[in-house]
């Protein structure tokens, strides 16, 4: 375990009184605390931000709609379960074909208790039409009221299935794979196991360093080149440099193709944004994720700053690569923060990560290629009890509830079936279990691996070491589920 | 697993609309909603019982209190939680010299919600002065501000014992055995362990058999000797025949010695209360649980029966057998149904077993000694309604949160050290884990013991199994320890 061996409950936390970035799970959006860089998002756009797409997380999991019957199985999915997802309407369809529900935020924003309240509740109905059956999964972590949804879920499953012992597995991306391994450790009895893809689990209450978000992705920008990082590395005071003067801010605006209607100091947050995304989702095949990217995209943005097309100053190599990442569809006329977040999933997560998912991260070494910027624990406490409306956040909320402290030791003899799955070239690969607890606890990392790279859709032309990572898991699974049925008979 | 291998949710539940009898863990009452029977605990007692005492369950625990040394440990009770127990003041001291805190029932049970909302959220407060140390264990099961006090708690307890490594080992009988259990499956990284004895957490939602108590309570007497099941089977209709008869019900109060005050029918309620309590307290030496008691109550009651020191008829013998339960001290006037409540416990227990803790218990077979009643699921949910003030329980909450069908499967590959201590002579066994469900959660069950007898202090006077029991229970908790170390070092 690289970092979860520590015991205890000290932190690594600077005692600088420098605020600290808020950084997110997927997708990340501007770091609204670091004043140097901007203030990206405002009142306004949160409030048109009440309505995320399920559609969006499910075409992002292909790998479990692929092998679904493969294994012999209706699956479902508890991937990216959110806060505050309690109305549901049913009968949505969408026009991808899986026909899942819509999903709406909870409506009683302005009543601060009840929403606190409906945290974590979240409930996903899920209709799997593929396997010609209506399935409904709740997951609900703390909450009495969940659990008996998620009860009811579960018998109302059990009986569309016709089969009371059908065995569940669970699949989670990211915060979802966090739900998904502390599912199966929380309730045995629904679920047998789960494949926890990129779940940052550890990157909670001093666990791991709150530093290593920027430093893999700074490692991933340096393995394509060292120009590159040094560009990267020195263009941020160039940028306050231009902001500092009247006339740079229009040239650093025209120069990075910054929409009219934008804040004058919005173009390092746009840059970093980009940076930080290209690294989360440095996918080995073109994809659309959080944006419509090419193969390998942290490569394509280091080859557009080591050879760039236009001119050789800084600013016109950074925009070589900014521009993969925010118009590699050539469609896009001019950027702006906004688009950071396409699928409107901020609203709710800045609540989450400010309220019991308080993640500790966001600090900046000195050796990123991101400006230096200390973690400071006190201060991402009280930005997020002033961001989150004056309710204060629980920054020992996870540890509490679902351990994390000596993770090694307490799991060794306890618990099964959970698959942590790893890309080391995704910053929150920082927090992750990157070591098996036990052999059926077992941590699979993959070296060249973006975020939750192992669950998407399968294509031709992906690299052999996914698709045997992909095997793996299924083996891993249909093992599960041999034990399953032969513990059954 | 003699009945939990069960699989659904079907239930064994009757038909018909015959209330079934309320059960109560320990200590019981009497059962209100047979009324041919009687009623026994009327309003004005529940006001009156709005506080217990953790002294009461700490000197019946003496197991745990006389090992701690030689396991190297200085270790907390979590037994007896029960619902309510919010307001604790620390200072208290008892007269015995363990220096528990006093404890209270939350002053809000005007309040529902608010009552019904700290269900479960107890605390306790346990100053172990034997080991020099004040710790404080929180357990709290289903609720976020308790889990924060759970952490905060163990904080303590580590921070108290100078090392935050210390392994926690937990002890619960009964009720508590329940929860030592549940606490070790959800909070694996606050307990590495539990003890749990006579915890029948299998008696909920038709896993098993709602007739086991009272066949069990008719096992024990008829072992004793078929006359005295005899005559206890034939004495209630005597009973009845007397209490429909003026002249009748004042010769049945003489002849049971049952006070003035006392109400008229009250005579079955009490014999059934001294029965199924010897039952549950059949310990193999002198004891003072529930009562004070000799050794094998069950047989010096069968004694009384079979060789009756007045009269040869009914009334005389059960009478000599119910003397032995009520006035075992011989300094007792006359008998009457409060004092089956010493320790005014009953108050909190009834809300709990008729909230969240609904056991499928109470119905009695035709072949029971006691007179037949079917068990009827609808009819104790609505009883309960009735009883909690028009709260409705939660009958299904149980095995929606902590499982319990198929538990052999579901455990077989998930968690570990727990011991499922059972005495076959308890009534409350046939809810109880009684096969191993793995190499580290087993099972021990004693054909002599009686309920969660193996925590009791140990006497000179122990029987051989019993010692051999408590040394097995010592070396697997041991065992733990060792392996514990091990995986720290």
């Amino acid at each position: 375990m690289r970092c979860a061996t520590r015991r205890g409950t000290s932190r690594s936390v600077s005692t600088t009184s420098t605020s600290s970035r808020r950084v997110h799970v997927v997708p990340a959006k501007v770091s609204r605390e670091r004043h140097a860089l901007g203030r990206g998002v405002g009142a306004d756009i949160r409030l048109r931000r009440e309505r995320g797409r399920i559609e969006w997380f499910a075409e992002n999991t292909g790998f479990m709609w692929e092998r679904a019957r493969s294994l012999g199985q209706c699956l479902c999915s508890l991937r990216q379960i959110q806060k505050g997802l309690v109305g549901i309407a049913k009968g949505g369809t969408s026009a991808k074909g899986f026909g899942f529900g819509k999903m709406k935020y909870a409506e009683s924003r302005r009543s601060q208790h009840a929403y606190k309240r409906k945290v974590l509740r979240g409930v996903i109905a899920v209709r799997e039409q593929r396997c010609g059956l209506q399935q409904e999964l709740g997951g609900i972590l703390d909450d009495d009221a969940g659990a008996r949804r998620l009860r009811r879920a579960h018998l109302d499953l059990k009986n569309n299935l016709s089969s009371q012992s059908s065995p569940v597995v669970l699949f989670g991306g990211s915060y979802g794979g966090m739900l998904a391994a502390w599912f199966r450790l929380k309730y045995p009895h629904v679920a047998i196991g789960a494949l926890a893809s990129s779940a940052p689990i550890l990157q909670f209450d001093g666990l791991c360093s709150p530093y290593s978000f920027y430093d893999i992705v700074t490692r991933d920008f340096k393995s394509e080149s060292e120009n590159c990082y040094e560009v990267i590395k020195r263009s941020w005071k160039e940028m306050d440099d231009a902001i500092n003067k009247g006339v740079g801010i229009r040239e650093l605006k025209r120069a990075f193709n910054i929409c009219n209607y934008e804040e004058m100091d919005v173009v390092p947050s746009l840059v970093e944004n980009a940076l930080v995304y290209a690294a989360m989702t440095d996918y080995p095949t073109p994809s659309n994720f959080l944006k419509p990217l090419p193969a390998h995209p942290v490569q394509k943005m280091c080859e557009a700053i080591d050879h760039p097309k236009t001119g050789n100053d800084t600013f016109s190599r950074l925009y070589g690569a900014v521009n993969i990442y925010y118009n590699y569809s050539g469609n896009v006329d001019c950027f702006a923060l906004h688009d950071d977040d396409p699928h409107d999933t901020l609203y709710g997560w800045d609540w989450q990560s400010c309220s019991e998912l308080l993640l500790a991260v966001g600090g900046v070494s000195n050796s990123s290629m991101f400006p230096p910027s200390p973690y400071n624990f006190t201060d991402q406490v009280a930005d997020c009890q002033e961001s989150n409306e004056g309710i204060p956040p629980k920054p020992h909320w996870i540890t509490t509830e679902f351990g994390g402290f000596d993770i090694k030791r307490t799991l060794k003899r306890f618990g099964s079936n959970i698959i942590f799955f790893n890309g080391l070239r995704d910053p929150w690969s920082g927090g992750g279990v990157l070591e098996s607890l036990s052999e059926s606890l077992i941590a699979i990392a993959a070296h060249k691996g973006a975020h939750h790279v192992d669950l998407r859709f399968s294509t031709n032309e992906d690299p052999k070491w996914l698709t045997e990572i992909r095997e793996k898991e299924v083996q891993i699974i249909k093992n599960w589920l041999t034990e399953y049925y032969r513990d059954s008979a």
